[in-house]
């Protein structure tokens, strides 16, 4: 099984599916295409339609089967693997981690721009403005209403880590990135999912890539700069 | 069973489970909540969240359950009745089926955007700019690729009908009511899914509907409106 994903840096669909695989123990072998300059340069295009022909990460390779689309992954993995619980195994919880699962694959547009997923960068909080909060409200209601109702076996949204923490693992790295912690059960559920040895995992090589892309790199100010950081220490005794 | 959707003239995204659940014989009651003069209006956003936290349409009450998102509530009833092939059985026609659903759900806002769904209403073709040719042109070569590929035991994508056509359907009302026909292979299924019991019976139900939201009223020339049209059948002897 191949999983194609992109800078680990700058993609937070491709995180989705490698950390719900790494989190499960399934074996993949991961085929990273680095962006170029931008997002929709022509050459990274054709490298990706190789494998998909969505033309966009990431793309799982199971055997014959192609599947696109980071929730569309997460589905194609629970129907193969049947002895694991991707999704919660309750009826009622899975069909609210169905319905979260596919309100954060739509929605949340207003974080999603004004908040570009960089691992490299820590940003001050400030005002984004009404969309942005309450993107972020609806985001911490969810949390706090998955905890209540079902969280009680673990600290992840159903207890124990399943699809919809790896849905909901990028807006735990843009809340960080951007100074944003709405309430106490939201803050430490983000510190969970980036407790986990795959976000950790994730995020180490994410500090070592080398690339740059403009268009999501903010024009504000930056509390911590883990890219220069990492270079210093390179070369440092 | 209750399906909470809002006006059939507009809400494409109700469309796609009452379209399934009608399809596939489920029984189910429909709650019709109208939108008020504008999309964010906020009596309708009072009443809807009595019935899901996420305040938007289509929701699905089944018993103690509730689920919400098109997509969730489509798995939903495939995990609820693994009797009938809500999704194709196939596994590489399901994975498939599972991508360009969820394609489907996060994608094509030029489209979306520039077409909204207003059944009332058929547009004469024109050129709506590079960004909705490239959605088209996507759209077309997922409808083309599912048709060859798995096609072959009935007029939809996958043979018989499924959670994709479901997805889909509301793309096709846009084709039609904005004069989009990519090639002969989509508009063909066009005309399939539109003749399906269930979409005729929902567009028939649409048309009799008094309700009109400005912001969706395109501001182009009409070859058909079915409103007057339908107004002055009412009123002819």
């Amino acid at each position: 099984m191949k999983l194609v994903i992109a800078n680990k840096n700058h993609s937070s669909w491709s995180l989705r599916p490698w950390l719900l695989l790494t989190e499960f123990g399934i074996p993949f072998e991961e085929v990273l295409i680095p962006f170029g300059q931008t997002f929709d340069d022509p050459d990274w295009k054709r490298a990706i339609a190789a494998f998909t022909p969505a033309g966009k990460v990431p793309a799982l390779i199971d055997g014959e089967i192609r599947v696109w689309e980071s929730l569309a992954i997460l589905d194609h993995v629970a129907d193969t693997r049947p002895d694991l619980a991707i999704w919660p195994r309750d009826p009622a919880a899975k069909a609210m981690a169905r319905s979260i699962s596919a309100e954060m694959h739509a929605g949340f547009q207003a974080l999603r721009s004004a908040c570009p997923m960089n691992l490299a960068w820590v940003h001050p909080p400030r005002d984004r403005g009404p969309k942005v909060a309450a993107d972020v409200a609806r985001i911490a209601a969810i949390w706090n209403e998955a905890r209540a109702r079902f969280g009680a076996g673990g600290p992840f949204l159903f207890g124990a880590f399943s699809a919809a923490d790896a849905m909901f693992a990028p807006v735990t790295a843009r809340f960080t990135g951007y100074g944003i912690r709405p309430d106490d059960v939201s803050g430490a559920y983000c510190e969970a999912v980036q407790a986990t040895k795959g976000y950790v995992s994730w995020r180490m090589a994410a500090f070592a890539e080398p690339w740059i892309i403009a268009e999501d790199e903010a024009d504000e100010p930056v509390i911590t700069d883990h890219r220069s950081f990492l270079s210093r220490s390179r070369v440092s005794p």
